[in-house]
């Protein structure tokens, strides 16, 4: 192995350099103060948590992307978070334990023990809210809102969210009352919607008929703004848990239109992301050219109740090094600064102490080192002494 | 275990909570900005890396701070930071290979696997930076400089500073030419200052006389600005080395005590802090009332070569936590917001849209919550309509 492979980081995981570390703690400040003007507080939760707490009420999904260590002043068995989602419940029913509605944000690194896809980072900044203690589609619509809001800040514009809602598949799985192994292969057929196997699976006697037919229709029902027709024709004297989440549907794409015009929204009705942590309406904002979400989220209701609150909870987040890298590069600030020349005169250190309340001063650490790098040190101006007084004149 | 007692922290790892997030961004901001004015770039190395990149040139007690995992993709041990300076160094030499003088800053959490002190922060945020590519005191005192001035801007005042060199040490005790095995000891009695137990050790035949006594008489030699008076006069006849490092040492104190006319200064000849790993000047700020070091630092010439390019370097770190903790509160911004009803009406939402560029404005989620909660929400105005017109209205 050769000096220059021994120190490649593991696959997945890269570093921040100059100067995409100030692009991204750039965009970091504008989004959180952002962020903030919508009332939404700072918490910081801790890198490592006692395991149980970092997955309560949440799915295999997030265990399989959790890094476990043992602690070694308890014994116990302590996880890396994976999501900072859980995290914020946990300060919102144990820590904060505020009546009415309690805004939370963060951006804060977390660790993916596995790439979430191909060439994704394990190391993602989570930028995002948590609206806790409404249960009302007003939660969802902010939520929706900030979203939108954030990744426009972000210079994403163009953004098409998709929608979808659990309670649909949830209503009718458990109407149409199949075996629980039955069950289980449908969830899996579903989410890749493959029509053969839940063909397959769903003739026949398998409980009940109608809606075993409803549930073969949802693969063909997703697509564009068309779909919500779609869906309320084929659930048709469904349960009323189906028919409210169909309702809750139209009611936010009223509300999203109303306040976004040109808003594109699409709908997958097999999409059943986080559908053990999931409860309602449920969204992801895709950016034309790249493949995946660039931010997502939704309702999750049932969490806060393991950590002593039942509280209604919805909320987004975004990794905010994919917004760096996929947000135009024209908001990068790139400060000029002063050069100022190696001396133990302690009127320079006096006038260069001045000079760094507002502006970037870099000191020569030697003769030769003199003004010959400015342009490397960032410099377009120079300190010099000029009738005893140091002045700033242009290189 | 009661639910109340089941969601505790592990110990020694904390949350930040609103609002003293909020204070820790605000602070972690100015620093930032700071360091930054002082010409030093920002980086945000990964939070995991493979184990012998993360412990590179580093001692023993790294090693034992660094909580280790197995990399999923790889199988190689991959460890949690504990300590960013390794990874600057890594980027320094590794990643951005430049000529000349290399500036890098960083704030960003670590992890330790236990706590450094007792009740100390297992999850600190490590802000600091780090100088590579100048070998001459100049690098020192620029580093040294920017320590106090972040300390000054965190809103400490009256900081002390320990400096030590691990050069004098070094240099007696190759001079002396003990076996290995009565040097280690030596080593661990000077750290804890066991003046009998050192006396046992270099009485007797044990190599250079004159320099065991020289040893022996570090122990007594630390304090004030005097200290520096009694090493001189100790190790007077002794190697080049020595002298170069007490020289060092002379000339540091000149140059801080002319920038900084009041600073108080102490000196630690037994101070053998990161012994493996430092190579010259060492340094260390202690605030009152606080019984650990608030920010230390010093050179670390030898680890860049490992990674493959041999610099110079020296920097200083803290923790972010500790220093919002210790800052006076008066620094801490308190914005207070705008509640808007809770409506539909599509004015509203663009007056609120308007208003959050500057404002922060938090808007009703329920006809019933409305302005009845403006002071948990941090509100002291309101939107209301009149004639057609939202405005704003103190409450």
């Amino acid at each position: 192995m050769t000096v220059s492979d021994r120190w490649l980081l593991p696959d997945g995981v890269d570093e921040l350099l100059p100067p995409n570390a100030r692009v991204v703690e750039q965009l970091r400040r504008r989004l959180l103060d952002n962020i903030s003007n919508w009332g939404y507080e700072l918490i910081s939760p801790p890198m490592i948590e006692f395991l149980e707490s970092l997955l309560t009420g949440t799915g295999n999904d997030l265990n399989l992307q959790t890094l476990k260590v043992t602690d070694q002043l308890s014994g116990r068995l302590m996880g890396i978070r994976a999501d900072i989602t859980p995290q914020a419940a946990r300060i919102d029913a144990h820590s904060l334990r505020e009546q009415g509605v309690t805004r939370l944000c963060y951006a804060d690194a977390v660790i993916h023990a596995r790439p979430a896809h191909l060439l994704t980072n394990r190391c993602p900044i989570q930028i995002g809210c948590e609206l806790f203690g409404e249960a009302s589609l007003a939660a969802d619509v902010e939520v929706i809102s900030l979203m939108l809001n954030t990744l426009n800040l972000a210079g994403l514009e163009k953004v098409h969210v998709d929608l979808a809602h659990v309670g649909i598949y949830r209503g009718l799985i458990s109407e149409a009352g199949f075996e629980r192994d039955t069950e289980l292969a449908i969830f899996d057929a579903i989410r890749r919607k493959s029509i053969p196997e839940l063909e397959e699976l769903l003739s026949g006697d398998v409980g009940n008929a109608a809606v075993a037919k409803m549930l073969l229709q949802l693969t063909n029902a997703s697509g564009g703004i068309e779909a919500i027709k779609n869906i309320k024709s084929i659930v048709t004297g469904a349960s009323k848990d189906v028919l409210n989440a169909v309702e809750q549907l139209e009611s936010i794409i009223d509300q999203l239109q109303q306040r976004y015009p040109n808003i594109e929204l699409g709908f997958d009705f097999c999409e059943l992301r986080g559908y053990n942590y999931h409860t309602g309406l449920v969204f992801a904002a895709y950016y034309p050219g790249y493949g995946h979400a660039v931010a997502k989220g939704g309702r999750y209701d049932a969490i806060g109740k393991e950590f002593g609150s039942e509280r209604s909870a919805t909320g987004f987040s975004a990794d905010l090094k994919i917004l760096a890298m996929l947000a135009s590069p024209d908001g990068i600030e790139n400060k000029k600064g002063i050069l100022a020349p190696f001396s133990d005169d302690i009127t320079l250190w006096d006038a260069i102490d001045r000079l760094r309340q507002t502006e970037k001063v870099v000191q020569s650490l030697s003769v030769e080192s003199d003004s010959n790098d400015a342009a490397q040190l960032g410099c377009d101006r120079e300190l010099v002494k000029e009738s005893d007084t140091w002045v700033v004149k242009p290189i």
